[in-house]
């Protein structure tokens, strides 16, 4: 295929010490010709592909000197974008980096749309769709164990185990083709069945297995969304803190002063938990404070484990019993924070509106517990070690369903074919299911799809 | 000079496509090596020098994949460094990018320190000290023409001229030194002293010229400090917001909501602006606006810049009044916002008490003056235009303070001759002026300071 050329701020923003401007398109060699001078002398057009270059950015105008750069030439197709790619690396300073960005897009590139380079490697044959959105995965993997499962999805290994299967859809549907064609044949009708049957049944167990990944997959891609919820002052900035190791929500002995839903990832044990921490489940007088009330109640409803904290040294109260009734059905870990304080809560009566929850008993002023905690946390979702090394995760939202409606439809063409179904009758279920496995690898998907996927990567990509 | 093997990640932290580890040293292709592992079996250690090359990082123990990468070998002495220089671009994740930093560093790289690899580009005599200070300077450019600054001093613009006036203060110590080893000429005296008065004058006033582009060099890097003060609920947040164009601060209409002093940047007609948003200078019962209120107090007397915003829809009060007083003798410009509301402010008043003071009306609600403000700023500091395109801008503190030391023991040389001090007791200035400018360029300073100039560099530069 043939692009236009595209430009775009490849590295993070922020201060550093370099940042890159890449290019790709059949004119992304020439366009940084026109306003670079190497030290050497030499033309970036005449210098063999994958090398590096020094010298400065210029403005051909009057040859003033814009930056000071090393480009690297990659001509394509063994680029990342299989077309022409011309990478410039500046100063990682703010100003700098736009500076050499606008220069290059007054010399005739455009600039990049969100995820444009890595769908020019999907459009130009070199990665399939399920490895592109791996692509972004990697980027935003919170933990290691997110990473080797993006890593494994972008080397290929879903791909692979999606094609597989197809292979064997396409097996089924020659059978049938067959069958259709020379109806006269009983044997072949039998065989056909007895065929399909198989493998049909060996598609589905597949796909179930892989559809059993799904959950931990997605944890381990998205994090557990997580709310601490709790009276104030019980200790719930105090819980973030320990979680996060770090001192980034305010902590001081007045009740209510955690004004905004701090988001925050920690990873707890290869988990990677999305914290949220709330302002605390009551009414308020104080404006400021109720926009964080409300805002809290809206995130108990997504939340995939909540943290319910209660003062070991204080009398359990009305409101911690609404508290246990707002969180009812949901996946909940009790904290009985603040045992360096003497005793002053009922524990039978936690222990009897806990009966589906872990309780677990800190004192996060004395840092005991956490692990404890920890352990409560990891145990919850991955009963058992998980290990991400040699299996392959279903992580991303779009493939669970995708797989989840193929697993459906092989059950239908198995339950027609044990019905007696007429065989082109199962041939559509059949067939449906090869085109949704099609979809996760983006054999057929429509170009929206493909548009809107996409506009979720960052610039750059 | 020969140093150990240094990695750090070189770009700025974050979510991105492409980030960068780079290492420096002897054994940096030596360990890339190790651990990668090319598509094409090329190794590392026998590739050309400024080559890419595609690939996986891999832990050699189990061949187990690490990341994919792309590799670029630049073998010393034509690197940053000038030693063997080795960057792994990896995908720009937060997980992604400290992957690969840990495993170079088990491989016997050494974690670099802030500004090392600058450090040892000045240490194996690539750039001077100057020099490298602009390269930090250049990443923490604010605006386009703090970058021109920057640059400048980094191709050698500064050191050029220092080196220059060096060379004109040894001619004066030779001649010095014949004046005192043949005293009995009497004509070599007189030559001398004429001699010696030509060119002490030349070497001050140059230094005199320099050290006038020190307020407007040091605005252009540092940025202008500048502090927002007036009432609760004047609209010094919507000030704020207004200069930043986006909506970082809380604005509500409860007097008292802005709780931090926010720190932003703004690029006002290229001045950058340090905008310290302050939570107004009144007492408060409420302990977490104290701690706000108490930082304005400190940032007020550390500002450059005043903006003093009143009211023009609510009477002028004492408190207004209080705040003339706590400003006087500053760069102040007044404000009055609102003028939306009915006029209630005693404008006579205002005129009065801001008799040295810009006064600038505005209603920030309509977007109605604030060309007028910006203008007002950017004029207060630089009266006509700035060109720092063909300019020398003394910028950096230490720099404008050795500058200012080396001017007067020049002064005091020439004071020396004039009155007719004995010509080594005059040599003792001479030879401390051309010390002082030898640490501007690093020719002659303590390694405690180096050592304390590169800590204050990112990471990974």
């Amino acid at each position: 295929m043939e692009f236009d050329t595209i430009a775009a701020i490849s590295t993070p923003m922020g201060e550093g010490a370099i940042a890159i401007v890449r290019l790709s398109g059949d004119d992304s060699i020439k366009i940084a010709d026109q306003i670079f001078r190497s030290i050497g002398g030499k033309r970036l057009t005449e210098v063999p592909t994958h090398t590096i270059h020094y010298g400065h950015l210029i403005d051909p105008k009057n040859e003033q000197v814009i930056e000071e750069v090393m480009v690297s030439v990659m001509k394509g197709p063994k680029t990342f974008t299989k077309e022409d790619v011309v990478e410039i690396n500046c100063h990682g300073g703010i100003v700098s980096v736009n500076r050499v960005l606008q220069h290059v897009l007054a010399y005739r590139a455009r600039l990049a749309e969100p995820g444009e380079f890595t769908k020019r490697a999907f459009l130009n044959g070199r990665i399939d769709l399920s490895q592109a959105e791996a692509v972004m995965d990697l980027i935003r993997a919170k933990t290691d164990r997110a990473m080797n499962v993006a890593l494994g999805q972008m080397e290929g290994r879903l791909s692979k185990l999606i094609r597989g299967l197809r292979q064997e859809i396409l097996e089924i549907l020659a059978h049938v083709e067959v069958n259709i064609d020379y109806p006269e044949y009983d044997d072949v009708e039998e065989m056909t069945h007895n065929m399909l049957l198989d493998k049909a049944i060996y598609v589905r167990d597949e796909l179930k297995k892989l559809l059993q990944t799904s959950q931990q997959g997605k944890i381990l891609r998205e994090g557990l969304s997580t709310v601490i919820v709790g009276r104030p002052n019980v200790g719930k900035s105090s819980l973030l803190n320990s979680l996060v190791h770090e001192n980034k929500a305010i902590v001081t002995d007045i009740p209510g002063t955690t004004r905004d839903v701090i988001e925050e990832y920690v990873n707890v044990r290869g988990v990677p938990l999305r914290l949220l921490d709330t302002a605390g489940i009551r009414e308020t007088e104080d404006i400021v404070e109720r926009i964080g009330v409300e805002k809290s109640r809206q995130v108990l409803k997504e939340a995939d484990l909540i943290l319910l904290v209660l003062n070991y040294g204080d009398q359990f109260t009305k409101e911690d019993e609404n508290l246990f009734e707002a969180v009812k059905g949901m996946d909940v870990i009790v904290i009985v924070n603040k045992t360096d304080l003497p005793q002053q809560i009922d524990m039978e009566r936690v222990k009897e509106l806990a009966t589906e929850h872990k309780i677990v008993t800190t004192s996060l002023l004395e840092d005991r517990g956490v692990d404890e905690l920890e352990e409560a946390i990891s145990s919850l979702f991955f009963a058992g070690s998980i290990e991400t090394g040699d299996m392959t995760y279903l992580s991303n939202t779009r493939h669970i369903a995708l797989i989840g409606q193929s697993l459906h439809t092989i059950e239908e063409a198995i339950n027609g074919v044990e019905m007696g179904t007429p065989i082109d009758i199962v041939q559509i279920d059949v067939t449906r299911t090869w085109e949704l496995l099609g979809e996760v690898i983006g054999d057929s998907v429509h170009e929206s799809l493909i548009d809107q996927l996409f506009s979720q990567f960052c610039l750059g990509k």
